[in-house]
């Protein structure tokens, strides 16, 4: 404990610039056997990895081993669900409705002035595409997600009490680990990360620049407007992206900043209020869009005669006929994708070779070209960049895992894109570990701490959101509440006019009617806009209708019922399942009881080798494991206080 | 073991009539300082009653002197919610309006033809009485009930973690007490079981008859029945509350037998199968009426001119205005009211004196009055009653803390009825175990087992019946809406005319219309009815109306908001408090510091005294607690593997 202080200090104080230990040959079959990716198909060597870098990352990679392997039959329903609203979309009436051209439906216009009437025949291929994954097979599937999510967290909770058996670690107090953090980082850490957030400071500024003249450039053309739709939204949601991953470095340097103001005394503790922080602000920021997309937008948008307009003259933003779930896709799509190739190849990979080879040319500048031939081994390890804690690897994972949770019921391949990345990121982190970091001082844990909590509490945040999205983002109330109550037939047959209400275009605000009112090449009288509200010849015209409160009443109930059954099926499935597995326990409980007769032996043996001694006594008032009591339930015995535990 | 064996089978053939401990004379002090009324305000007496009938039951009586101690606050909070209630029940605008004449309300007949129309003056009773049980204070009562029942499990387990450190039972191994059961209890009570059951029946068919009479006889007389219509729900409610208690028998019978055809494998599973079955079905048993009062009363029973008619002609109960909830309340406050004197006395005082004193008669006409003067202990103490086990301890106990957490938000005043009883029932049962009762086998426990979770599940539960009764029974959510959106000044003003829908008297179905039209003195052309529908002047006559599927909605909204507001909360709180309390956890580590360093000296004491043995092996392989490692963050380590833990 002392040397580690001096160490601590004397690093602090610049005597020395850092102590590692070193690699060692062993890295070889480190590197054969698990940082290759010829070898993805394969489990990772938990016992070599755990030897080599300490429990604490051989843990990780056990557990990003079981969510790979459990994300495959996640990623395999995902597929089938896809694969079932692709053999479907022809089958689906409301899309077939929308893509009739006989129903000659004229909707009213999507922005005040530049826009015109358009016919809901043009959102034909949006609808399509949406039923893709908005379709029976979605909820079931979101259902299956949320038990998926419970499995996991049962397997991994089995399989580390494995792991903690076979690597020894099941009587290892947690709080062993529990050191007083020096004021060391603090001095260290705290001028380099003023510096980075500076930069990251200027990058962002930079970038907010170039979007805003991107979006400006592009709506100047209101013409083309409706036709590159798609590629406006692909390209908002890779700017948005981008913006992501921006915040994410800032919001980390904040989530420290504040830790750190705090001051909380021990190791343990600064680590896991840094990481629920870092967590709450990371969350934030990649799901703020998301959320935006599945909730908010195109619902706050009022109606035509009387918009929402906010900031003086802006209206909010409308989404095309079923299009609000395509772009909720395509954001999730371009996000898990783009967001772990970006971050993955840029962040893991390119910055840690970058900085090894900034520091190889420092070293050989500084120490001339001809030494460099025969450096020592901890010469050629300083050229490797420091290890930073698990925390980043840990953060983005969880990160996914959420993406993968929350948001199924929009996105079904969520899983495959998730399962995809994962195979590739084990290899790519173990590649890291071997050969672009400096060996990491191993260090012990039981478990994987505050990130189990924080699965855990995605796991029951992800059953809400996902009542919420099937309830209020997709069309699946409405078309079942239509189904068996308005439809004639019983059938989704004029579903499509059912869910438009009607509007009277003389009812317009002077100066918000459209510019170009022939667009289409005749003259509107009534146009159609989505939404459940009374007709222009109703005496209550264009308030919510009876039909708005039915199926809002409905959405409600389902989110109620569609929480409560999932938490009760999560909670049964969490209960059926013991921790430990039978054959650990087993084998916990005969080691004990062979323990316990090996000391009852050593101790009989003792007090007949030294019956004068008396030292048989010393242990009893510590809390050793008592030996088994052999009174059972039928003794008759009149004082049965005495026949329990054995006597000092 | 081998004698428990003999000693089982002897007693199943009969050889033996029963085996069981003596009382000794440490029982007068456990009868003055614990099973005394006399010393109610003191805490008991744990380590003696630990000492005297072991771990488990000393755990029972440690958990009911904390739910006791936890229910002060709750009961104390409960009396000023209802004192806010009666306080405020002159200013409640409501039912102001219900009891001022100058409304001239007339409502429909509540039945069929034998009843008239009425003045909704004549309700202002119960409308001013609803308001102690239904006011603003209610809702947040049942949302500091939620977190108090969280409190409470939070509590005992910190108390059940001390006591497991006192009591020394830290590294006691549940599974240590699980024996195989054997095939003796199925043969020894299977005769008893049927005996029971028939018995029961008789009783059962007898007290249905006489129910039934009871009500016709009531029913016969229409014109005294609207006075007469509390006594008539209190007389219903105690004929309930004894079905009730004779159902409970009955279902525990069913139980053991259900589990029986089980065939668990161990004591342990059989015991814990049973608990559940019995909960199940005593639990069915004892809510069923509450709920139905609660959600499904004076809901299901259509419309005047349409009201909803089961098995022919049985018209669908109907509630008077805001009379569903005092129904409620009458039922709870009857029940466990009831329920508790009756089972606390008849059944575990009364019955057991009873049998206590059959036995004493027979012992003395078998063996001659003049023996009994001169009698041996272990003949005093066969007169009293075996112990059966606390499983009836517990679930009275479960089923009571249901009452006070499930229904809290329509009966405040149940946290004191719950105290009240078990601060009597603590010394009840302590009477019972030192006075009428076999001295049990002291049985070892580490926790109070299968009704730790049962109690989990039921306050999980809770919350959302807490919210479904504030959003269904309670007016709350109404009274909201008409307030906000629907009130022309922003008050409650007007509420009880909104609330109310119109019918036509001329569309009553034929030979359903009122014998007594002019009962009230004047012909009656449209009447009123407690419902939100269409007027019969509208298009849409009688249907749901506009107003009840907004007010729907609110309502699902409102349980939605409330659960998981309610939820968070909870598992904040359950994050905030750590399981086992500081000083323990510290006393804890000491000494398993304390033990290592101990284990360790010894051991090297013993290899330098007999290196040649090497004995100091032997304990390597088996999971004795590893000694602290002391290589920490910073060592300068070419193999760090070697510095972690001692080598073999």
């Amino acid at each position: 404990m002392c040397l580690l202080t001096g160490l601590t200090s004397l690093l602090a104080s610049g005597v020395y610039t850092s102590a590692y230990p070193l690699h060692d040959v062993s890295i070889t079959l480190l590197y054969e056997q698990w940082a290759n990716y010829s070898v993805f198909y394969k489990y990772q060597p938990l016992g070599l990895i755990r030897k080599y870098f300490g429990e604490k990352i051989g843990l990780y990679f056990a557990w990003l081993g079981v969510y790979t392997q459990m994300l495959i039959p996640a990623a395999i329903i995902g597929v089938i669900v896809f694969l079932y609203g692709c053999a479907t979309v022809d089958d689906d009436i409301p899309s077939m409705e929308i893509c009739d051209p006989r129903n000659n439906i004229t909707m009213c216009p999507l922005c005040d002035k530049a826009c015109s009437y358009w016919k809901l025949v043009t959102a034909c291929g949006t609808a399509r595409a949406s039923h893709l994954f908005d379709n029976t097979a979605t909820v079931f599937f979101s259902i299956f997600m949320a038990l998926w999510a419970v499995l996991f967290m049962e397997h991994w909770k089995r399989r580390q009490m494995r792991l903690n058996y076979v690597w020894d670690l099941t009587s290892f107090g947690e709080d062993e680990q529990d050191h007083n953090r020096a004021e060391y980082e603090f001095r260290v850490t705290q001028k380099k990360v003023k510096q980075e957030q500076r930069l990251k400071q200027i990058w962002k500024n930079t970038l907010n620049v170039l979007l805003i003249r991107a979006a400006l450039h592009m709506s100047s053309h209101p013409v083309v407007r409706y036709n590159i739709r798609a590629t406006v939204k692909t390209t908002a949601a890779i700017i948005n992206l981008i913006i992501i991953i921006i915040l994410d470095e800032i919001y980390g340097a904040i989530a420290r900043w504040l830790t750190r103001l705090e001051v909380p005394k021990t190791d343990k503790s600064f680590e896991e209020r840094l990481i629920i922080k870092t967590f709450i602000l990371k969350f934030v920021n990649a799901f703020t869009p998301i959320v935006y997309l599945a909730f908010f937008r195109g619902r706050l948008v009022g109606r035509p005669g009387n918009y929402l307009y906010v900031v003086g003259s802006y209206r909010m933003e409308e989404c095309a006929h079923a299009g609000c779930l395509m772009e909720l896709c395509i954001q999730l799509c371009i996000t898990m994708l783009g967001k772990q190739l970006i971050q993955n190849n840029l962040f893991e990979i390119g910055l840690p070779k970058l900085k090894k080879m900034l520091r190889k040319r420092k070293t050989e500048l500084d120490s001339g070209q001809e030494q460099a031939l025969h450096k020592k081994l901890y010469e050629k390890d300083h050229l490797l960049g420091p290890f930073v804690g698990l925390n980043p690897e840990y953060m983005e994972m969880i990160i996914q895992f959420g993406m993968v949770t929350l948001f199924v019921a929009s996105f079904p391949l969520a899983p495959l894109f998730a399962l995809l990345n994962n195979i590739i990121e084990i290899r790519l982190d173990a590649k890291k570990f071997v050969t672009e970091l400096r060996r990491p001082i191993a260090v012990k844990a039981k478990d994987i701490g505050i990130w189990y909590n924080l699965l855990r509490g995605l796991s029951k945040v992800a059953v809400i959101v996902n009542a919420f999205v099937i309830a209020f983002t997709s069309d699946f109330i409405p078309r079942l509440v239509y189904q068996y109550t308005y439809s004639p037939d019983g059938s989704l047959h004029g579903f499509v006019n059912h869910s438009l209400s009607y509007f009277n275009v003389s009812d317009f605000n002077p100066g918000t009617d459209p510019l170009q009112p022939m667009y289409l090449g005749y003259k509107v009288e009534i146009c159609r806009y989505k939404d459940y509200r009374d007709p222009p010849w109703s005496s209550t015209k264009y308030e919510l209708s009876k039909e708005f409160w039915a199926i809002l009443a409905a959405r409600l109930g389902f989110v109620i019922v569609f929480q409560n059954v999932v938490m009760l099926m999560s909670d049964f499935v969490d209960w059926l399942i013991p921790d430990i597995p039978k054959d650990i326990s087993l084998q916990i409980h005969k080691e004990k009881i062979l323990m316990v007769e090996l000391f009852m032996k050593e101790e009989q043996g003792k007090s007949f080798a030294a019956r004068n001694r008396q030292s048989s006594c010393v242990f009893c008032p510590v809390s050793l494991p008592s030996p088994p009591t052999s009174h059972g339930r039928w003794l008759l015995l009149p004082e049965p206080a005495s026949a329990r535990g054995f006597s000092c």
